[in-house]
């Protein structure tokens, strides 16, 4: 038996949006349901490199399929400065969970891209107005791609505002979209006042306020992703409906963990996790709603879901190398 | 960058046992000293498959080097029997500590095999008679194998009894070793009655009693990887100096797991951990010893210290796959 290794490019092509977001949903959903496994990250902290590793273990059952695999991934600034290299790596191992066969290695750096566009298309899906369609972009670093991608794939995206404080970074990402969408650089505040907005630095401190968001501003805070970190300030937060992918994981290192350590969230300003909304126990936006903020750490039901969507479509199409790993016959 | 793919064939070539013996040493060494981090495995039960998953992240350094990296690895009883496949099948990924590049990824279980061979060469060096020259088996599974190939590297080996109740087991092992080794089959007593025994069976109530092995017997307890299982008898295990790998693993599913939640063992009765003989804390057999006992239960460290070694010796002999798995040009 082989084992499929897909690259960077094979995540990319077979990592179809619209079927990792539906894949992504289900994740939420199983999760909600109680329907996945999935142990804390373990984290191996090297402080003399500035750096850490975590290992990311899940597995997730849906009605149609159920799957199982590991994503080892890591945060190490200085890679870009010191070494040309990104910030965050990702290996996946897919496995299947009847025989624990590894099915497929990918990228796990493309696939984490995915998976979180995904995660904030289906928040913004539940959680934006209808007709949305303007979007705030707050930091166009490479995990700021995805978020267009997927978002509007779930709204009528037209009209883009971005904003960072690299000029390069700006142009990149007019570069990528230009032909597809209306997009133009633009402060803090004009992102914030479109009717979705998703923010992705690595700020430690809030740079978004309350008067820079609309009155209805949906907004997917994505860059905070340790102890310590937040890009929102806390009348924002106050002020907004919050969802959260998941109690632990934002208490401890999401967008909502430094106000709520500080005592000011406590979870009665919480109106509930992603999935259920996804399942229906909580509702999304209604007509009342004003701003609405999704605090998304990234969950390695995700990853496992995403990774689930490129195996199966690139073994389809014939597509990735086909390596005989793990000799099953000793 | 590439990364480096080696299957079960690069794995056996290149964990030479010598250099893997060496590094898994170090590792039980640099365990003691505190220079490891290792957080608990993580279990994914699936108990609808008989299976579970376990994630083994780990990073340690010596003097001389150090290494990072993580096994994804199973125990599925029904592959064999329903799939044709190993109960065991294990991924791992070797990663430079300094960026978190996925330097290889290797076969885990080929790699399972060696560093366990390995750990039990290393408590048989410091705990068996010095001159050595006859080794018991109990249990000719596919891990025995590596126990003595490893076992003879550290002690003159030159007779094997080995027992098991399936013949073709039994077989298979006098092919593989009958040109190098004098090898018989044997009763339980008659392996135990060695210099060297190792147990390696998946039994759950003990098989070796006090009277089946010598007065100066050491014995490596394998087989015991969950709570309720052991191979050996209290009264052996009362009588035994014991030596653990990690106190932990051990007492949770290791050979002392039942006993020592009894109250049959308790902790005045475990002589030290494999670490502590190693850096010189304990001692090892001396005259006066008698039977001894190292409780393995296979620690992350010693996967990555021997995916150190055949990552180093591999990529030295331009051996391997090379995959693009990460664009880091992205």
């Amino acid at each position: 038996m082989n084992t499929l290794l897909l690259d960077s490019g094979d995540v990319d092509e077979y990592a179809a949006l619209a079927d990792v977001i539906d894949a992504v949903e289900q994740a939420f959903g199983a999760f909600e349901r109680g329907d996945t496994q999935m142990p804390a990250k373990s984290y191996i902290d090297l402080p003399q490199y500035n750096g850490d590793f975590r290992s990311m273990p899940a597995y997730l059952a849906t009605d149609e399929w159920d799957a199982a695999g590991l994503k080892w991934v890591n945060v190490h600034p200085d890679n870009p400065a010191e070494y040309d290299l990104p910030t965050v790596l990702g290996t996946m191992i897919y496995s299947d969970p009847e025989t624990a066969f590894p099915l497929a290695i990918l990228d796990g750096t493309m696939l984490t891209m995915k998976r979180t566009g995904a995660a904030a298309a289906v928040a913004t899906d539940y959680l934006a107005v209808e007709d949305a369609t303007t979007l705030g972009i707050v930091g166009a670093g490479v995990q700021s791609y995805t978020q267009l991608e997927a978002i509007s794939e779930v709204r009528p995206i037209e009209e883009v505002v971005v904003s960072d404080l690299d000029e390069d970074r700006i142009e990149r990402f007019i570069d990528a979209f230009g032909d597809e969408f209306d997009v133009r650089a633009g402060s803090i505040s004009e992102a914030g006042h479109c009717d979705v907005l998703s923010t992705v630095t690595p700020v430690e401190d809030p740079i978004v306020g309350l008067e820079d968001v609309g009155n209805h501003t949906h907004v997917n805070a994505i860059g905070a992703d340790a102890e310590g970190k937040h890009e929102l300030a806390d009348k924002l937060l106050q002020a907004a409906r919050i969802v959260i992918d998941d109690h632990e994981q934002c208490t401890h290192s999401g967008e909502i963990n430094v106000p709520y350590h500080e005592g000011v969230l406590t979870d009665d300003d919480i109106h509930g996790e992603i999935g259920e909304l996804v399942v229906g126990a909580k509702a999304g936006r209604t007509d009342e709603t004003g701003v609405t903020v999704f605090d998304s750490t990234g969950l390695a039901i995700q990853d496992v879901a995403a990774a689930h969507v490129v195996y199966e479509n690139a073994r389809a199409d014939g597509a990735g190398y086909d390596f005989g790993l793990i000799d099953t016959e000793r």
